[in-house]
């Protein structure tokens, strides 16, 4: 039976409040947004529901609560100030969670770095950054520089004292004097930034992707609301904490006062032991990890209801199948580190009832309408800073463009950058769309992988969802290869089923049939001219395929 | 089969998108917080799903969303400016639905006015709020003076061609020249007026809340988040929408969007005709208002779920358990016009479960805890403009205060009562209550309705609550009664069961059987002095009771 260590409990009588804002600007009727208030709110109404539980560890709200402030006050006895940058080293685990409370209630900024970048990466990320502190989980302490000035804490991930981390936390509680969360003075300024999340960069060097307190939390608010998260709801920790912030969820879940449950690594019969055993209902994952959670060999019917919300790329007709096949319901939203993560939805309606799963799932691909809380978006041509909507047609190809709340601020000490994806007063998203008559954006491709053939664009995107419709196909990908009469040509990589031995010593033979699949399905010049079987694929830490990666292969063919 | 008028048939491609926010505070990551964006939104998403009926007319979202863009080119047409007052004078009805968009679309402030007022007391807000121009409902218009200089516009609640207000929008319609939502410039300050309404006022002159748009958008976010409203949820409009706003429901049901039924009267064979037919799934009310619901002769177990959003006053655990018993899931929730509604919720605790209905109700009879983007709640001793809070101990009686996103700005014009309603920084609600050591807030009662008798206060909610529970009682009612040895001795009121025949001519001796329930539950002083059977009470429009009007009643007694 785990026990937490002596400073995660509360003392008795624990005001749970944050200072009211003070100075000339306060107004009785006016506090600052700022998610920090969320955790006081769970734990002054369900003190002993549990919050946040790995396979060792186990805390309710009161004392996950009490452990944030003395992170807090750990962070302010190590000498962090108001804007200075806190660095997290950490695959999901309570400590990452901790974070997203403790860095905000001392006003600084949470600078969740991605723990699968090489070490050079993280060097230039800890440098551009500034960061003043650097929390690690003890996997990943390789992954800092030995030389670094700045000063690190190793979390073992443990919860016991004596790992280093607890260690921090108890000192922290010790230096409060128990002056609790009226000691703490969080932003009086909505606006002041809360995270500062690199982008993974598959060009070029990271983007620091800057946003504020008041964004986060009406992105937060936004994706409990739209999930439908709730306090008997459990969220399933899948999408790592470091992608765009969780996209707000470690947030969304405490605004909820629902339970998470964290996982150091995405492990498919983990994940299926959660979903049959720790009652499950939301958790949010790329299509490529959906796609390892249907083919799992424990993949079974659910007896209960779970949701996944499904960005990254838009899940196939297959997908969706076999996630609804399961009892597992797939709510498509699409955003950006840029954009807090969702910021748009596929929004069923009510005539999709009566069709076909296919025709469903062409629908069920398009990303949709502007999320809630969000600004509208729009598809747009840009032409300097002249932005003009593309017509309704579904088919002239624009930018998807958004603007508002939750949009991030700008790229950290990048103020080039930032113009320029600010150009016309609107974020750029970099993403090619189109925009049907509903309204609805459908993402043709990513600017950057759009593949143009004899002066026609092909979206592989679309011929990606058209190879995956082939029965033996897992997976699927397509890049743009140089081609000496059409300048470009599609080149798709293929992972095929697990079960399919078929093929086994056979590849040509399957790229002639999957060829043929694709003639009757795409125009000439969208069928690939090279298919190749691999048994993996090169990704991001969150499950996007590095295509940049995928390009330099074939351009050295 | 019910048409539109041509005029809310909107344009083929209507953009529906307001105008970026412009000048030189205007970031391309922020925008202000305006409830006018969810009607857009769903029209966006949902154009033909349906979003507003009542017994004669249905409007989709495309043409609602429509007609609020008329009413708001009408009223820019009629002159009015930004903040201009705009006085509603209306049932339930789409014409007062519309107002919460069409008001708004002009930067003008919607002040809506209780139907069941007195002619002076209208006159007197007519004229205290400077309204530049009236919509009335045509059964209201006694309401209005005769001489009154303000132009009226007339709703027949017809949705027809030639009933002035549809002649109105229609006006509106041509004056826009189809420059549609691009036409209307929006507030670029969310913490600009947004709605005024006028309490009741049990004693002295009504006082005009003046809230803003930011608040009205998080309230109206929280009520959706809280109720779990969404777009397949149908609201049904019991509650008057101009008591505070209809507690923010009017957005929150399009924020979600989801269905709303207006119904111009609290007609109980009308709820349930609505319960088992129109499905629906959500509606607010005040304790008496669910009392008649549940002792209508219709009254049956629901099949499907619905959940009742109940303030005013405290639930008794009779009423809990009648509405549990038909399928009804109650939510309860405190708060006044001054905080949009509500700003705390009993929250169910999993302890409950295992409790009887008359222990569990007890719990569920408390107030609770600060509401989803509410800041906290506090019970405090006012010493000056020092606040202090009273102990956890569930005894020791102090007034609620709040503060902070969805508390009123201002009374309207009245800074002396602005500034005595903020005393301390907060503001300050008049209700007496303690806090439990759970942090729930739970009223004793309102400062002017306890009753002082030989130097103990008693709280007349508790004396009401325990005559309630009698077996034969519908509704209890007490006040304070002068009495020569004591000071103040409780009256109270009841209205007998309908089937109840048997103390028919037998009051006093139902009066005695009574007292002895009472004293069983009571401390001596508490127990009622005087009891008088009554066949029904003085009531706001909100089905508050008058208690003003009874003890002016008692005071002649």
């Amino acid at each position: 039976m785990f026990k937490a260590t002596p400073a995660s409990i509360p003392p008795p009588n624990a005001r749970l409040a944050l200072p009211d804002p003070k100075g000339p600007d306060a107004r009785p009727w006016l506090h600052p947004l700022n998610p920090l208030q969320f955790i006081l709110r769970a734990a002054e109404i369900y003190p002993n529901k549990i919050a946040l539980v790995d396979d060792k560890v186990v805390y309710d709200f009161k004392t996950w609560c009490q452990r944030t402030q003395n992170l807090a006050y750990a962070l302010t006895q190590a000498g962090i100030k108001p804007g200075d940058r806190v660095a997290v080293i950490a695959p999901n685990c309570p400590m990452a969670a901790d974070t997203f409370y403790g860095v905000l209630a001392v006003q600084g900024i949470l600078c969740l770095i991605n723990t699968r970048l090489k070490p050079s990466d993280v060097a230039y990320i800890l440098d551009h950054s500034g960061a003043k502190i650097i929390l690690i989980d003890h996997e990943f302490t390789h992954l800092v520089p030995n030389n670094t000035n700045v000063p690190v804490v190793i979390c073992k991930d443990s919860g016991k004292q004596g790992d280093p981390y607890e260690d921090f936390l108890t000192a922290g509680r010790r230096f409060s004097q128990e002056r609790g969360w009226s000691g703490l003075v969080p932003s009086a300024d909505e606006n002041a930034s809360a995270i500062l999340c690199y982008t993974s960069g598959t060009t070029g060097r990271p983007k620091g992707v800057v946003t504020t307190l008041r964004g986060s939390y009406l992105a937060a608010v936004a994706n409990a609301y739209e999930s439908k998260i709730h306090s008997n709801s459990t969220y399933l920790w899948i999408l790592p904490m470091f992608h765009a912030a969780g996209w707000t969820f470690p947030w969304s879940c405490v605004f909820a006062m629902g339970k998470q449950i964290t996982m150091r690594t995405v492990d498919y019969p983990t994940i299926w032991r959660h979903f049959l055993h720790s009652s499950v209902t939301h958790y949010c994952g790329a299509p490529t990890v959906q796609i390892g959670i249907v083919n799992d060999p424990a993949a079974r019917k659910l007896k209960h209801s779970v949701s996944a919300i499904i960005a990254g790329a838009a899940p196939t007709a297959s997908l969706i199948g076999s996630l609804e096949g399961i009892g597992i319901k797939p709510i498509h939203v699409y955003g950006l580190t840029e954009t807090y993560g969702p910021f748009t939805r596929n929004y069923e309606q009510d005539a999709w009832t009566k069709m076909s799963i296919h025709e469903r799932s062409q629908l069920m691909a398009r990303q949709g309408h502007a999320f809630a809380t969000a600004q509208n978006v729009r598809v747009v041509k840009v032409e300097g800073s002249e932005l003009t909507d593309v017509p309704r047609d579904g088919k002239t190809i624009g930018e998807i463009v958004t603007r508002g709340n939750i949009v991030m601020k700008e790229y950290f000490r990048d103020p080039e950058a930032t113009t320029k994806a600010f150009r016309g007063g609107s974020f750029n998203s970099g993403d090619l769309a189109v925009m049907f008559e509903d309204g609805t954006v459908s993402i043709v491709d990513r600017q950057k992988d759009i593949i143009i053939s004899g002066g026609e664009n092909i979206s592989s995107l679309s011929v990606e969802q058209e190879l995956s419709s082939h029965p033996d196909v897992l997976e699927a990908t397509v890049v743009a290869r140089a081609h000496p009469k059409w300048g470009e040509r599609p080149h798709a990589f293929i992972i095929l089923k697990p079960h399919i031995s078929k093929w086994h010593g056979k590849h040509d033979e399957f790229a002639h049939a999957l060829k043929a699949h694709a003639k009757k399905r795409l125009p000439g010049f969208a069928v690939p001219e090279w298919i190749q079987v691999v048994s993996e694929l090169p990704k991001t830490a969150t499950g996007k395929i590095l295509k940049t990666d995928l390009r330099n292969m074939v351009a050295k063919l």
